[in-house]
């Protein structure tokens, strides 16, 4: 074979090139070269992770011509794979493809290990795909007598010479499988081995032979209302399913603080919700695994996200100093268990959980993860970052460092405690416009994209029906009242003869907006429902404004709204009822459900974990609950928009009719009142 | 108060001296100069462990002259002690009494952190203290709202600034403890926390305040037939409780092999067995916790040492490799575990379980043991260590190296197998001499200093009788049938009429001894337990002999014999059987039961640990079940003593009778028959 002496390879896209050995394997060069090229089989033409796609004829950029023949011919293995499982062409295992002369080979994305998971808005970083938990095929040697050694550290020895990683050390159940794996896969196994940024690899599982199956992990956002998990392909980092359920433990009280008091008022109290709460976390995993059809024991890791109460319940420590200042948490660091400490029995037994760090006794491992996700503190303006739930965290920072605070909105922006609200779910009203003329509405249900003075609207939700209202519909209920004159600044709602429609009807002694009417119910807007959007509001708003006297700024360049809910809130709804700082419009957008995503990360990118934990030492924390001036901002935001913050911004898109329906100053005192922090 | 400028200080017996500023503790100054003081308070009084014995007078060893007032006066603290507790005259508290001039200060072994605890035999070494959990008094920062830290971090930064360990883990069922254990204390805990030679510290408990009670360990010898367990204390080293009880795997099989083989023909047999262990475990647990009058909360480690079947059983794996060659080990590196993965239950929640390494399939943690115990490898002359049990293990070295081995002896020694034999019990005869010329036999039992013929025997044995024979009855009554010529070199038992004694009875077509007889029972020697004491005794030579081989010598230095059998066998006897290779008569010591001893050195000094997992990785292991010299040896080693191997040390003593019994020949073929290994 007429052969170059040490040929050139060139790797794209890392523009990686050196001179090797002739004959040298693709995947032998990338290694020594430092490309970043897969494999989990080490060279054995078994797992076709290393698959490259060879680059032939002139590249000027490079400076090389490659030759038809710069690569050794396709040989049995290549050929008994393409037939077995074909292979793409123009690809060709790395493994198996030697080097005779100059080459340019590409490495598709699909076959690097830590490639990157692309995220679908362009203001969000992609994500590295680096994950704590990787599959190894390797070839033990058999015992021998002469010189005894345990299987373990057989395998550890080709670990070490095969992959150059271990020792590992195996949990019990692991352990116990050991020996059976090995016999039964003639010496060859493929073994799972965690290891992230904290402790020793640990081996996870292990299989005869070459393991075909895939690894999963979970990213779990458990919430004080629901849990919702995402199952990801740890080999892709896809997300391949998703489901949510409800927190169970919403029968021990709505909120945190009334589930911290049912723990301080019921010996055996916390532990029962900790039950609760992991059963319905390993009954999630199970439906999960389902959904996907994959097995359980594919499961291999968990990330998890909350707040600092549900952080304790889940670990089994009695929230009850969450509950009064100083609001001490048990412990503050990320933590790396066993999921089975957590009775996550569903997943694999030697499954791993990692939670992410806790940033104050109010600010939890949900706040971290929004952290992780949006990055403020990579920002070149100066970003404020609210994730929207029961209770908020706020973020707010830049380059120069971030602050961080909660603000207990209790649960009306999710719909509950309003007259007519309900969760987000098919016939909700999700949408609302107040014609400032008439004072008619018209809305648009979850489940049909009409509005409902469209033609077909009344066909399109009939199996739904409409059924109530959710957060966001209730927002903008509220805003487009304001915006059409039906509620003045001070939050008060017109009677009919006041603002001029029928659509006002008296109930006791205040009025209400009836959106809807038909056999099955009566949808209104109270005025209790607009006290506790107020309530809500004005908390969320006073904990934003306290950071900005914290950072000594008066205003703030952008706004990401977070949370599940975050994604359907209306900018320019949020900013009339004064939800959220004065911004431009364009200026406030939406990062979904960003704890969720920062959990996805974390379990993606174990480099992610150490970079969080970095962080959240670095967030100086504000405590809203003892802080006078959150009183007095509190107070001041409970007019809608404002009492006497200015938004300018505002201004420009939106006139605010000059209404005021308080003759008696009656309402005006009730709601001074109210606004005492629940 | 009139005071040198930097008066020196020495303490004894370390010799250490320096000088410190006057007005320094005793405590401090201590610890600037390396000297082992203990402390478990820090310094605060409350402990009591830093007690110093201050010296006055004249010096001239040391050069000084120590004044009356060269230490400050007893203070309030001390006398507060000394009220609620007593100090001893001429003591005082390290930290309290400060260092005014120059000054001899003693430190007593049981103010010493590393003190050694003594062993009593005097060949053995003594052990160092240094066990992997002490108790540490801290005082906690308490939280503070603006600036968050969780509870366990900042007993982790009072850790490291109060006693420089840590940072340390802590598992959930700690973790939940903790918030309140700090508050209850007003911000000061005893924690103690465990830190072996692997891994991070962790927090394996913590108290309120001052913690009074003591800390635990148990050093647990699992053996086929027993378990038994030492129940020591951290603080001192003394062992104060000790228990044992029968393995209940019995049940499933005599030896290992027939374990092994339960395992292997009844599904699911194997986790039956590790439930049935794991369980008389724990029971004993709460046995000798109880029998020491200490709550089990205060045992916070165990140290475990078996041989290498009951050690997969333990484990829960499966043993079928260690049936058959290569006798492959699952591990055989150290295990460090949560006593919990065992289900030990009845100690500490977060106990830790240490399990030493096994040298190879045969040769396990319990041999492991033997040699930290009795450290052959660190001999000058050339010592065979024998362990005796139903399986042996045998050590062969010097400085210069160590092989090891295991035989499979069977239960003989044991008393098992053997027609009225039981295991060493009072009613067992325990010693036997019979008299060459009338032949008549005199013995004594356990639980009785009188020999049979002695007067007031039959009164002091009334309550236990005489039951049966244990081992070290049945190699006596076997070495002296020889002796008495009762027995020729074959083993075969002469009739009535070839020895002269009516003590010998045909039983079939053999003969056997009558030792005695009562309304209840007959005490014999059959035929068939010589054979039984044969088989067993030419194993364990062969053993032996295969490794001299292996080193290249006929003869060794001197013999150990350990097991708590070993501790009962008198060396003439077991020489004349032909048990041991021939050396002196005061070349033979007992080590008692050294496995037991090498699980309670490794349990009290944490360094230990290290030590023998170097040291096993330095054995030479030799498989005997492979090796065809090892069945030569064990065919040549069945004749009493033996067949061709000169006993010129035991000659020097003993005149053996030339007798021969054998008249058809038909025994000694039966005897080559049943020489084959079982």
């Amino acid at each position: 074979m007429d052969t170059a002496s040490d040929p050139l390879v060139i790797f794209t896209p890392s523009g990686k090139r050196g001179r090797v050995t002739a004959g040298t394997s693709v995947l032998a060069a990338a290694r020594k070269l430092g490309v970043d090229l897969d494999s989990v089989c080490g060279g054995r033409g078994i797992c076709s992770k290393c698959q490259v796609v060879p680059g032939y004829g002139q590249f000027s950029k490079h400076g090389v011509t490659v030759a038809d023949d710069a690569l050794s011919e396709w040989n049995a293995v290549e050929a008994r794979y393409d037939e077995k499982r074909g292979l793409k062409t123009g690809r060709r295992l790395g493994c198996q493809a030697q080097i005779l002369r100059d080459v340019v080979i590409d490495v598709p994305a699909g076959s690097q290990v830590h490639r990157q998971v692309v995220r679908k808005a362009a203001t969000q970083r992609d994500i590295t795909l680096d994950p704590a938990t990787r599959l190894y095929l390797v070839e033990v040697d058999e015992p021998d007598m002469h010189t005894p050694t345990g299987d373990l550290q057989r395998l550890n020895r080709a670990l070490a010479a095969q992959w150059e990683i271990g020792p590992v050390t195996a949990d019990l159940p692991v352990l116990q499988r050991l020996q059976p794996a090995l016999r039964q896969g003639n010496w060859q196994v493929t073994v799972a081995v965690h290891q992230d940024h904290q402790g020793a690899p640990r081996l996870v599982d292990i299989w005869p032979g070459f393991y075909e199956g895939g690894l999963y992990g979970l990213a779990i956002d458990l919430g004080s209302t629901t849990i919702a998990a995402h199952l990801c392909d740890l080999k892709t980092g896809e997300v391949v399913a998703s489901s949510g359920i409800m927190n169970p433990q919403i029968r021990f009280g709505e909120d945190l603080m009334s589930r911290v008091s049912y723990a301080m008022m019921n010996p055996g109290g916390d532990a029962e919700m900790t039950r609760a709460v992991r059963g319905a976390m390993d009954d999630l995993v199970t439906e999960i695994a389902t959904e996907a059809e994959i097995e359980p024991r594919a499961i291999v890791e968990a990330v998890i996200v909350c707040n600092p109460v549900m952080h304790h319940l889940l670990l089994g420590i009695d929230p009850v100093e969450l509950g009064q200042a100083p609001f001490a948490l048990a412990t503050s660091d990320s933590l790396s268990l066993a999921a089975s400490d957590l009775d996550l029995s569903a997943m694999n037994a030697a499954a791993r959980a990692y939670l992410l760090p806790c940033i104050a006794g109010h600010v939890g491992a949900d706040a971290a993860a929004v952290a992780l996700s949006e990055m403020p503190g990579q920002s070149d303006d100066l970003v404020l970052v609210v994730d929207v739930g029961t209770n908020a965290e706020i973020l707010l920072g830049d380059r120069s460092g971030v602050l961080a605070c909660s603000s207990p909105t209790g649960p009306a922006f999710e719909g509950a405690q309003i007259s007519s609200g309900q969760r987000a779910a098919p016939g909700a009203i999700e949408a609302i416009r107040i014609d400032p003329e008439t004072k008619e509405p018209r809305f648009r249900v979850i489940g049909c994209d009409l509005w409902s003075d469209e033609d077909g609207f009344a066909e399109a939700i009939a199996t739904t029906g409409i059924t109530g209202i959710c957060g966001s519909g209730i927002i903008e209920a509220v805003a487009e009242m304001r915006m059409a004159g039906l509620l003045d600044a001070s939050g008060l709602i017109g009677s009919a003869a006041q603002a001029g429609t029928e659509r006002l009807q008296p109930e006791g002694r205040t009025q209400a907006y009836l959106i809807h009417e038909d056999a099955d119910r009566r949808i209104t807007v109270t005025q209790s429902d607009i006290r506790a959007i107020q309530l809500a509001k004005s908390a969320l708003y006073a904990g934003a404004r306290l950071l900005m006297d914290e950072r000594g700024v008066d205003r703030v360049d952008r706004v990401v709204l977070a949370g599940a809910f975050g994604a359907h809130i209306s900018p320019k709804h949020a900013m009339v009822i004064g939800m959220i700082p004065d911004v431009p419009l364009d200026k406030v957008t939406s990062a979904g459900n960003a704890a969720g995503t920062g959990a996805r990360i974390a379990l993606l990118d174990r480099s992610a974990r150490t970079g969080i934990e970095g962080i959240v030492r670095e967030i100086r924390k504000v405590e809203t609950a003892i802080e006078p001036r959150f009183q007095e901002h509190f107070v001041a935001a409970n007019a809608i928009p404002h009492a006497t913050d200015m938004f300018p911004e505002l201004a420009r898109i939106v006139t605010l009719p000059h209404v005021a329906f308080n003759t008696a100053g009656l309402s005006g005192g009730r709601a001074r009142k109210r606004q005492k922090r629940t």
